[in-house]
């Protein structure tokens, strides 16, 4: 299978990561081989239709800060399969935007886009634009994107099946935990009946340290912005915007809820004191920022939780209870964001169209 | 799908109830038409080649606690897409016994055999002989038992390979909780390292219930035998029998580390007392009965876990923390019992050999 990756902040790095570690795993055991034909970040892209380096990529990517001026002759990719063809990296060294992304899949032989650029709640471009240019190109997307599934979901999905090509989000909600797949996979029997979950991490940790030290709100922000757990900016996180946006997929995907980001009752949490977390604590409780999906509630919001219960979990963890028919309530808890770990949920994506597909 | 379900205790029970409630949504949704044709308990079997009615076999067997003497005329059977062939129902009045249920297979025309007679962790019998008995005349199995699998895996599993049909035992552990197919689902990216879980909802009660209360074993255990969580003879349970049983099957079939019953070290509950619950408990830990399984230990014992670890959940829950190299530490919740529960994931792997093999 020929990857396009466009992308390579955090995920984008984790996907390249993944795949270097695990793509003579994955040719064993699925007999799929996974081939990276090209990357590009926002400045710049390359291309080699006989496979990159990936650990060449990461490295340069590191070093320089972008992909501008990838020096093609360091290519010391070992891919003898194809050493007839012309083994050359091609970078193609502008300033990418959107449109340069679609000439780039405009250029390039490949199977599969994996689409790792950041969210955009207010367009959900570049995502959008270079999704169903794909689809349009009977290409399948793997995506860890947010943005373009909150807003136009049911038009990205649309497109998806009139090409006859897979669309798989995994990522896109819970990082490394299962639960878009999930319910379809494991629990087919059964019908999912609502979603209640922890789907942001930043929020769970920040909570999770006013409840351990007493601390502010403000203490814990500026703490965690240090350890890079959250954001310079960390208003998506804190106001619940990124939860609400995991609702909205969930809704769509897994629950069939025709719905997008302007459906959910948003409440972030910074307005929560230290006051209100330890009356909480005396009553046996805990504040968590809970997002809610059934067919009579999208919401995210802050919410008293038992001390014990799965929705108790601590720092940076994500979980969801999917509250079904015949199998009652099933939990799932993992890893929220990361990059290995949010790639790993991207490499399963791939995976699973490569079973399904026979690449 | 025709299926003949051998076994008709909670489990099998809860399998045609499922069956019942879920057969028209499973046929609207996946294209899957599930009859179940043959029936049998201990005592006697039905069998109607048409499909028995669900419903009226479960109050029989409810108020006459066998299938004995079955009424074939009281089928009320409103499968209309067969009326052309002759629609009755024959009750084979006879001790079942292992070669009896053998006998029934030779009998019936069927697809699937669910298997869901009692677990024998000595012979692993009727199990063994009538699973090796379907796979020979190429019919997919579906099981909930564990005696046979914790004794015969590889046997088993090999036997189905060659005859190129399905062995589906999602059932046999955590009952509605997703594990065992879950990993090569959901997880396919990552190597599954470990699993450290409670696979015992019995024990879990009972020693959270010692834990809140600061009872005695020996009295929880009465109460638990009188709630009907515990068993008359709790042994299976208490002494980690059950949860041994698990531990090998997931070692098999998770991490593929051919193994059987007497390679798992086991320690039962029995001998923990309110004590050393209550110091546990003043130093923020919990006792719980936990299995581990990996590469270099099988292993069920009582071990401190933190309070607010995905450990802590009481009740009758299970859990299971898959330890992977990409994902970190993915942790699954369900309830680990419960005949609806337990039929949700034998209805799930049904599905999924009807999705497999286009029935």
């Amino acid at each position: 299978m020929k990857i396009c990756l466009i992308g390579l902040g955090a995920v984008g790095q984790g996907v390249l990561k993944a795949i270097q570690l695990k793509k003579e795993a994955i040719h064993e055991r699925y007999g799929l081989n996974l081939k990276v034909v090209a990357v590009a970040d926002s400045k710049a892209s390359v291309v080699n239709e006989n496979g990159l380096d990936e650990e060449e990529v990461l490295n340069y990517k590191k070093e320089n800060g972008s992909l501008l001026n990838f020096d093609c002759r360091n290519n010391t990719n070992n891919n003898t399969n194809n050493n007839t063809n012309n083994n050359t990296n091609t970078n193609i060294n502008n300033n990418m935007s959107n449109l340069n992304g679609i000439e780039l899949l405009n250029t390039i032989d490949y199977d599969s886009l994996v689409e790792a650029t950041p969210s955009n709640i207010k367009t959900g471009e570049p995502a959008k634009s270079l999704t169903l240019k794909a689809f349009s190109d009977k290409k399948h997307v793997v995506t860890s994107n947010k943005g373009h599934l909150a807003l136009f979901y049911l038009e990205l999905i649309s497109s998806a099946n009139k090409n006859n090509v897979e669309f798989k989000f995994e990522a896109s909600v819970g990082g490394a935990m299962p639960i878009i797949n999930f319910p379809e996979e494991s629990l087919s029997s059964a019908n999912i009946e609502s979603i209640v979950g922890i789907l942001n991490g930043t929020t769970n940790y920040i909570l999770s340290r006013m409840t351990s030290e007493g601390s502010s709100y403000e203490n814990v922000l500026d703490e965690s912005k240090q350890l890079g757990i959250a954001e310079t900016d960390p208003t998506m996180d804190v106001e619940g915007i990124d939860a609400a946006c995991k609702t909205v997929i969930l809704a769509n995907s897994v629950l069939g809820i025709n719905s997008t980001y302007t459906d959910v009752d948003v409440t972030g949490i910074s307005k929560i004191t230290p006051e209100s977390i330890n009356l909480a604590k005396k009553e046996g409780y805990l504040i968590k920022l809970i997002a809610e999906v059934s067919s009579v509630k999208l919401k995210v919001g802050p919410r008293l939780v038992k001390k014990n219960s799965p929705y108790a979990i601590g720092g940076t963890l994500n979980m969801a209870t999917l509250k079904t028919d015949l199998a009652e309530d099933i939990t799932i808890i993992g890893k929220g964001a990361g990059s290995l770990e949010t790639a790993s949920a991207i490499l399963t994506d791939i995976i699973n169209i490569g079973k399904k597909y026979k690449f």
